[in-house]
């Protein structure tokens, strides 16, 4: 309950009610996601057992509510934003807490897994009793001042959704079966990332073999857009690189075997994994790639 | 020798020099470039033994003069425009001509092949006395009113590709041994060609899985710049994708078995040759392709 002043100016007493969120995963995206719902009024919680002091304190300064694993079974909408190689595992988790919850909450799964993954997901919850949605976040974390990203919601028939919404996330619901979010994810995700693998890729072949001046001005000129592009997004994936692998397998596994793109992002996923092992040990690659990019195009 | 009009108005004799510049292939790029030098006053030859109906003509359109492949050989300069799979048989023609000349044109190779294609290419011509230059052109064909596209030529320290230059053509030389331009080549191409097979690939997989709609415009709205180029370039590249099956392929092999991204340009290769196989039977995936550019991203 508030006190408000209503729109003719009497003092008037307003419910308010405060939803409880449970969103599983305090990483760059989950503990954004998790402010910016909180910035409208929503109450978030999460778990935190075992987490780095690094993501404990980014969830406390977020304004996270901390609880355990079983009292997120208590939210009224239970949301995953975690590596896609941790899905699954945290749809069990969810499947376990909620069995013992005479109504569970609505699972609402956000990340970047393949629709068949996506579906396998939801088979975990079979006579559960939980309703499982299919979302997808494109854009980056949400950022005070700016409306994106966009969440999203495939199979949403009956708005649970709403609830994010409500509490200022961008939301837009698809027509489709559960698994189109994921579809879309997956193709955004594949011409997005999959450009900057590219220019990685690209970049480091010309830094070996020489060519790296005459690429970067030729690029500046002849493809000014790639040119920031890359500049720009380059440097953003070195700290992600390590998630973008697991990412990249699910999209060429959506693509599937006979589709000969799907050796593409084979291609990716060993090209973001060798980035990451060079950004947590050497980083001669990092400098390469930062010396390319420096080069002024002239 | 030609009569012209000196600069104080005197009428005058003066010499001027016709150079002949043979080009082996008659394709778009061959016969643009071929008439980019003749709008400037050069004379190009060529040999159109066994061509088609359809490139005889256009060579004859374009100016060309059509001599015996023995009589290539008494250019002053040859150059060689063909798609990569034909590159060494077309060096070898050069190689077999020349060796019957006592001072044999020097020869450009321009073709998109790997630094190392280029060097096995250039070992055809060893003891022969022809000077083998690398070469690569970046941008489309020589349209009138446009400068581009640039050639690069590396390793040209006799300046042999100043002909080029000063009848019409934009030309940048390298530094760096034979293979610069090529390496050149391939990281431009592995990015620009790559991004066209990027999205195709995500175009078609979002079309058979129902997100084409949703997909184009997220697309539209946070990338704008990729949804122009996207739906300007995979159009384009329709007639074009049998002759990129062998420059991805080239592009696998320039990054060799050690790098990851060697595959992502396999998966290229195979990708472009299942659209040259669409392209030449069915159309079926370009009428999707062009059916989600249509999509106003609404």
């Amino acid at each position: 309950m508030a006190i408000g002043n209503s729109f003719d100016g009497r003092s008037s007493i307003i419910e308010v009610h405060m939803p409880n969120i449970a969103i599983i995963g305090s990483g760059a995206m989950g503990s954004a996601v998790a402010k910016r719902l909180i910035d409208h009024g929503a109450t978030v919680l999460t778990n935190l057992d075992g987490r780095s002091e690094r993501t404990i304190a980014r969830a406390k300064a977020a304004g996270i509510v901390p609880v355990s694993r079983q009292e997120l079974a208590k939210a009224e909408l239970i949301l995953s934003i975690v590596p896609p190689a941790e899905a699954i595992n945290v749809a069990e988790l969810v499947a376990d807490i909620s069995s013992m919850m005479p109504a569970p909450a609505p699972f609402i799964d956000l990340n970047a897994i393949a629709p068949k993954t996506m579906q396998a997901l939801a088979a975990r919850f079979e006579g559960s009793g939980v309703e499982v949605l299919d979302g997808a976040i494109i854009g980056g974390p949400p950022v005070p001042g700016k409306s994106g990203p966009t969440i999203y919601i495939s199979g949403d028939s009956a708005e649970r959704s709403r609830l994010l919404e409500n509490y200022g996330l961008r939301v837009r619901r698809l027509d489709g079966p559960l698994g189109a979010a994921s579809a879309l994810k997956m193709c955004y995700a594949g011409i997005n990332k999959g450009f900057i693998g590219l220019g990685t890729a690209m970049l480091l072949a010309a830094s070996r073999s020489g060519a790296a001046e005459s690429l970067k001005a030729e690029l500046s000129e002849s493809l000014p857009d790639f040119d920031r592009k890359l500049s720009k997004s380059i440097p953003d994936m070195y700290p992600k690189a390590y998630r973008w692998v697991a990412e990249m397998q699910e999209i060429a596994d959506f693509l599937g075997e006979d589709d000969p793109a799907a050796t593409i992002f084979r291609g990716m996923a060993g090209l973001f994994s060798k980035m990451a092992d060079d950004v947590e040990d050497s980083r001669v690659l990092v400098g390469q790639l930062d010396e390319i990019l420096a080069e002024t195009g002239g």
